[in-house]
């Protein structure tokens, strides 16, 4: 068993990501993929099964491999991490910043980056504008042992973009924990809410693939706004 | 390559979902596992590779194989489906019908069984009590179809162990959308709520592993004692 059906794998996500095949429609038939990649009946299978784990696809006996409709428009996979342009399909997304500082990790902090108190963070805190309306408001903390340097240019821009092109490191993953939150009366203002409207809270636990913990944040989003969608699996 | 490391990560999974190894601990090295499962290198590997891409470890160069904290009792993982009662690791769940019947599929449910307009379903709401708290709102369509009989005790008790016990159906997996809504002032009082307050709420759509869309239900989850977790992976 060669790295390969990852490769394919990694190359048929791309493609469904991309919206290459029209959600309901079906991939082609495991003969013709194997042709158009030029590997093995095992090998394509393998690939095949991959993406089954992964949520993009199912199979179904004799009629073929169906893309799942979790692949959709307009809402925000909360199983992938691609940033919100990508997530959202357009590249009209800007920031505002709204704080940007070095803070010392308190209790808290250093508990949820597994990492010693008073060790250095920057503190990021932004508004996400899509489409020149406010989409979520985000506080992050990223340890700077670890992401050494910010400045406004980059965090108006992407950060994920500079730590994965910039520092070269590789994001690994992220533990996520999703709650309906009261607003504070500056973040109705900020997400031109209404006073009593609760937002679709994500805290994130971001980590490298080396298990490092370099970003702890919460974004409140719009609750009028934002839908999440999730791909599960039966146990 | 066998089905063997399937079988592997089936049991380690398990286990982990157990809690048989607690948060933030780790798993026996490769070497241990190797021998404790009688297996080859590769194998192993694979087995603890699936798992990392199911997302329940990850590995650190060196320092070994770690459990991903979002294993975490008391709170729902959205990316599984096991059940409240396993899911939040207590015997102590009940249901109180609210309505039980047959309707025929409108238009909008027709596209979302992709069944033919005017199939029977069967309609079921419940109020689903943990720890004898009101806990959330279930309304479900099933496909009468697919899932020929139902009763009040069956509903009363586990649906979905009725359909994988006694039907001998396969459950495979489901598509969420999960979003911050409004209630009904039956809602407010059934959850114990204050007006204006929002629930979180999940709309599934669930398959066999066929590929057959039997389920089709919408959870309203008392905000104040829900939090939902989630793995997310970078692409």
């Amino acid at each position: 068993m060669g790295i390969k059906y990852k490769e394919i794998a990694d190359i048929l996500e791309e493609d469904i990501l991309k919206g290459k095949y029209i959600e309901g429609s079906k991939l082609p038939t495991i003969e013709e993929l194997m042709k158009k990649f030029d590997v093995s009946k095992n090998t394509m299978r393998s690939a095949i099964e991959l993406l089954v784990i992964k949520g993009y696809i199912y199979q179904v006996q004799g009629s073929g491999i169906f893309i799942r409709p979790t692949v959709r428009e307009g809402s925000i996979n909360i199983t992938n991490m691609r940033g919100l342009s990508k997530e959202l399909n357009t590249p009209d997304v800007r920031s505002e910043i709204l704080k940007f500082e070095v803070v010392k990790a308190n209790k808290e902090l250093a508990k949820k980056f597994r990492c010693n108190l008073d060790t250095e963070l920057y503190y990021v805190e932004r508004l996400r504008i899509v489409k020149e309306e406010p989409f979520s408001i985000e506080y992050s903390y990223f340890n700077k042992e670890i992401i050494t340097y910010l400045n406004r240019e980059i965090i108006e821009n992407s950060i994920y973009e500079y730590i994965t092109e910039g520092l070269k490191y590789n994001i690994g993953f992220a533990d996520k924990i999703i709650c309906c939150e009261k607003l504070t009366k500056k973040e109705v203002e900020l997400l031109e809410l209404k006073n009593g409207d609760m937002a679709l809270s994500v805290e994130n636990t971001v980590y490298l693939t080396n298990g490092l913990i370099f970003d702890v944040s919460k974004s409140k989003y719009n609750s009028n706004k934002t839908k999440f969608i999730s791909v599960a699996n039966y146990r």
